[in-house]
């Protein structure tokens, strides 16, 4: 019998969608099967997931003396540098590539991958956010499905099935509001590091729970959602709903609207991405649990609050300008979100460096992938030098963009 | 250029739904055309409505001499009688009928469209609560749709569109609880009948009414949709949503919920059973109408407490049950409403009545249609008969039950 099962690489598997990603695939080991994994430094939790998956190929991007000893000794197999990250993403075994690293390095392989005919399965925000122009030409072009991951635009997905795309009047994305949703204004200025790592609803990694609590995560959110689904952003609406179960809603033009909800969990966009169109019943291994009366009492939404939150409107500021602003944007606050974690920013001052940074910015309209990555440095580098700080070592991100800029 | 329009046959016109599905008609003229009307006995709204939409059919079930005299004046060419129903529903220019008369009369011509593979908007609960067994599987057998009116149903269906129907795991149908979700149990025996009218969400007409402070209303709606999406009631949940504007929803073997929600309003479901797949947007005259924040704020979900309203809990045993069983339910319903809308029943004593009519019929498998309308006339004469009053007078409902065994 021909095995059937979906043959996936993960890109980004050390990182927590990454880890998740492999919790489903052990979930069901009869809809899905890893063929390439590739980490970035963490080779002992890398050389754990090689022994549990056997995949095809291993890759480890971090090409640093220490890590290159530690793959040699426990991985000698495995594929060592950046490239890796294309390597799995082209291989000829593979159907569908988790898009799952974090920062810049993935927008070049997910290029890569749509080229070679793959499915994404795409968790990565920086690769719609700053090459949306790039990639979703070239996806529609290959007839190349990019299927979200993250849970809102998985949602807004999930509303989508069956109906029309010129139907649709709004996309309608929920903000949980983070823990700042109801402190005073006067007090953001104080609010600590610890305080704002203290997301509600979502446990996730130090930077999305800052961008969480800035509502940057969800602009960056309207900007992935815009070029997903191909829709204007006069017609992306961000509703603060505290509760996180409504993931998000799609508003048509009959006035009816579709809400897809569940207990937060990112294993079941992660799922739905892997398994589409079909859906998986729970197997004895439960990642998922169902929403249950009276545990979901009572569903609250609120207008989001444009003045508490100047990032978001920053954001929505830089999607509809775009070309490289949206690179600005996530260099910027890359670097910001990094000094406001070391206790060198205030978390009022992200907002406004950003919108310093983008002011110093000249916009460049269609850039191509060196260009937009060229601009993300230059943003994170601007943001060390208005605080007068020393620039950054620049060895590892200057690869992807030397590579692309000389392809 | 040939007319596209979407040719209507409405039966039950000068109801509700009939009136609203006009409304729907009237605000688009290029998509819908009227080609059958038939009312029961307002004369003077249905020649109001025939001047207006000139079908080529118009009709009216009640042949009472009063009713007649009113016909020669004010529509000579009318169809009198009940059969006019069936005349309108298997007319030979009609695409879609709208079934939307009250009570059992409505069986028939929808059957009788089905055969003529009519698609069928239904609107009338008794078709599928007593004749789901007859209805639905000559429906698959004729390739015809059945697509739902009744909100809560066509929230169902429109969670389902793009889903397969083997990944559903439960249908949850929202109710609004009615007036006395929170009146305390002890003080439901003095519920008097302008209590008992007010419904919190929805204007309705007094039985609908009734049977939605009772719930009975929403049991019905578990049997339709057992019938109407082909699942197990083991698989139908009710859930108390007080704001009405959830309209149902739609859990999936993954643990995805998919809602829908609207403002209350009957014009999007009617609108959406007569222009899908198509969904339209809002013309100059606007049926329908934005949900928007901070407008609906917050969401509640109760679970439904079956001692508050025994009433659909005698739904779901007499659903499960089967055969005869729905119609003792519904013509018993149909005549402790009455009663207690005459005051002669307390709102309490419904399901007392309810459950000792059920309780002394011996219930006959996989009825016929005249078994079905016979078994509710004689649920409707015994609440009459324990309440030792006079029995009703039987001549128009005697008629589609004759001339069915007759067929």
């Amino acid at each position: 019998m021909p095995d059937s099962r979906r043959r996936i690489a993960v890109l980004g598997s050390t990182g927590s969608i990454g880890r998740q990603t492999l919790d489903v695939v052990r979930a069901f080991p009869d809809h899905f099967q890893i063929v390439a994994l590739v980490a970035r430094s963490n080779v002992a939790l890398l050389a754990e997931q090689a022994r549990e998956f056997a995949p095809a190929l291993v890759g480890c991007t971090d090409d640093s003396p220490a890590t290159r000893a530690q793959l040699e000794a426990l991985l000698p197999g495995a594929r060592p540098g950046l490239a890796a990250l294309t390597a799995a993403a082209t291989h000829p075994d593979v159907e569908i590539v988790v898009a799952a690293t974090s920062g810049l390095v993935g927008v070049e392989p997910v290029l890569a991958a749509i080229r070679a005919g793959k499915t994404i399965a795409l968790a990565n925000k920086e690769t719609l956010v700053m090459a949306g122009h790039l990639v979703m030409p070239e996806a529609r072009r290959r007839g190349v499905e990019i299927r979200p991951v993250d849970s809102e635009h998985s949602a807004l997905w999930q509303c989508l099935h069956g109906e029309r795309a010129a139907e649709v009047r709004r996309l309608i994305i929920t903000a949980s509001g983070g823990p700042f949703r109801q402190t005073p204004l006067a007090d953001m200025a104080d609010v600590t590091v610890e305080q704002a790592l203290a997301h509600p609803t979502w446990k996730m990694g130090p930077k999305i729970t800052i961008d969480s609590a800035t509502l940057m995560n969800k602009g960056l959110e309207v900007i992935e959602a815009h070029w997903l689904f191909d829709i204007p952003y006069e017609r992306i609406a961000v509703v603060v709903h505290p509760q996180s179960v409504i993931h998000s809603m799609v508003e048509f033009e009959d006035d009816s609207i579709k809400m897809q909800a569940s207990l937060p969990s990112m294993h079941l966009p992660i799922q739905h991405a892997l398994s589409f169109p079909a859906r998986l019943a729970r197997t004895g291994t439960a990642l998922t649990r169902e929403l249950r009366w009276p545990e979901v009492a009572r569903l609250d939404f609120e207008e989001v609050d444009l003045a508490r939150f100047p990032c978001l409107r920053l954001a929505y500021e830089a999607g509809k300008r775009g070309g490289t602003a949206p690179s600005v944007l996530v260099g910027a606050d890359e670097q910001a979100v990094a000094l406001f974690l070391r206790g060198e920013l205030k978390l009022h001052e992200i907002a406004e460096t950003l919108e310093t940074v983008l002011a110093r910015h000249r916009i460049v309209d269609d850039p191509d992938l060196a260009t937009v990555l060229e601009v993300s440095e230059w943003a994170q580098d601007e943001v060390l030098r208005l605080r007068g700080l020393p620039p950054r070592a620049r060895a590892v991100s200057a690869a992807p963009s030397g590579a692309v800029a000389g392809a």
